[in-house]
């Protein structure tokens, strides 16, 4: 399904890409490092646990509760809690660091490599997420990801969705907010970046978190772009 | 001229590069946007001129003279005294503005996108320069520099040769400074490198200030690597 509303796209410069769900599938990576790992626990749950714990993390830091901290520290919080949880306390150290180091192996969704590319054809292609800049920077070269720029909530000491993240894409690339665009699959992402003034354009992602879970992928016509993937994304902006 | 120390390269994760000079030829690149704007100046005196700007500039940043002042501000305070210097006060506006952005499409060297797509088959390689990101970004993608991470000044809000800068590489990577390389035409910046625990390799370049200048590029050997070019850099580091 292809949308692109009144806007329009002309005068866009940079494409500023969240990551997690919109570029790469941590749902299916997570579950496949689990099973490698012959751990006695149900992996749809795992990961689906692992990523809800997420956005809670993140509002500490937001609010002051938790100092700057990374995500790949977030990931290991949460991680230790999960494995109480889960009665997998027997992991050590060791394979403690080597499963939170998953989210820097989380592999593309089949169409992201073109799709970007593509893309990087016209555009300055910049991830903006809250994954921190050697995370960001591990994945893209596990996964080919051709970004021209990773950005990170890292550089502006700010997570999504702070303003000055949205708003410090222009700043670095000193240009109007108007001239960026968010794209992302998550409606609260482009909601935030909107109210900034930015473009935005949605990506479905349908099984973002799993085959067995829905999500919501309708039309928001709030969005400047809705495209199923990144290569009709792609075709939408005439890459 | 080749040569390795004693340390050896074993354990690098992370290429470092100065981009000034190391990767892109600033002085040609200068002279030339200086002639196809036919202004009534000489290049190569303007092109010195400019550059010796930059570093004063840096330490009115460092010592606090200045508050935090991007590369691109710095640039266009020393073009705006250069033009009163040169006579050329009656440039307009936009004309300064395109001016201060050739510094945004630097020519690479032309052994750089080979030297560095070879280096990055086994390393991850970064910038590691005082330019900001949205600079570097402009610039790898005029001079095809296949980075994997843009690095900055910018992101450690501190300029070289502050030792954040060099131990944020490891920081970010979450590594030991010795896994760090550090990769520059400059024995000084190397030297503060070292002061970090950060592994050195020094490219010559010969011409950096323009064929009428004299550059001594002798072996230093504190240095772990010595290269005339990152075509040998890479053979040194058998890519």
């Amino acid at each position: 399904m292809e949308h692109m509303n009144r806007q329009g796209t002309a005068g866009t410069k940079v494409l500023a890409f969240d990551v997690f769900g919109t570029v790469v599938d941590w749902h299916k990576s997570v579950v496949q490092e689990v099973r490698s790992m012959n751990l006695d626990v149900d992996g749809n749950q795992f990961a689906l646990a692992w990523r809800a714990g997420y956005m809670p993390a993140i509002r500490k830091v937001m609010s002051g509760e938790l100092d700057w901290t990374s995500i790949d520290d977030l990931h290991r919080m949460i991680l230790d809690d999960l494995l109480q949880v889960f009665r997998l306390t027997h992991l050590t150290e060791k394979e403690r660091r080597s499963l939170n180091g998953v989210w820097h192996r989380l592999d593309p969704w089949p169409d992201s490599v073109e799709g970007l590319t593509r893309l990087k054809s016209r555009y300055t292609i910049c991830t903006l997420s809250n994954g921190n800049i050697g995370l960001l920077s591990n994945m893209a070269k596990h996964a080919s990801l051709p970004w021209d720029c990773i950005l990170s909530a890292e550089v502006f000491r700010k997570y999504k969705p702070d303003p000055a993240v949205y708003l410090g894409v222009a700043r670095i690339f000193d240009i109007e907010p108007d001239e960026v665009m968010m794209v992302a699959a998550h409606q609260d992402d482009l909601a935030h970046a909107r109210e900034c003034g930015l473009r935005t354009a949605y990506i479905e992602r349908p099984m973002e978190y799993g085959p067995l879970q829905q999500k919501d992928i309708s039309l928001n016509a709030d969005n400047t772009l809705h495209a199923r993937d990144l290569r009709e994304l792609a075709d939408l902006l005439s890459c």
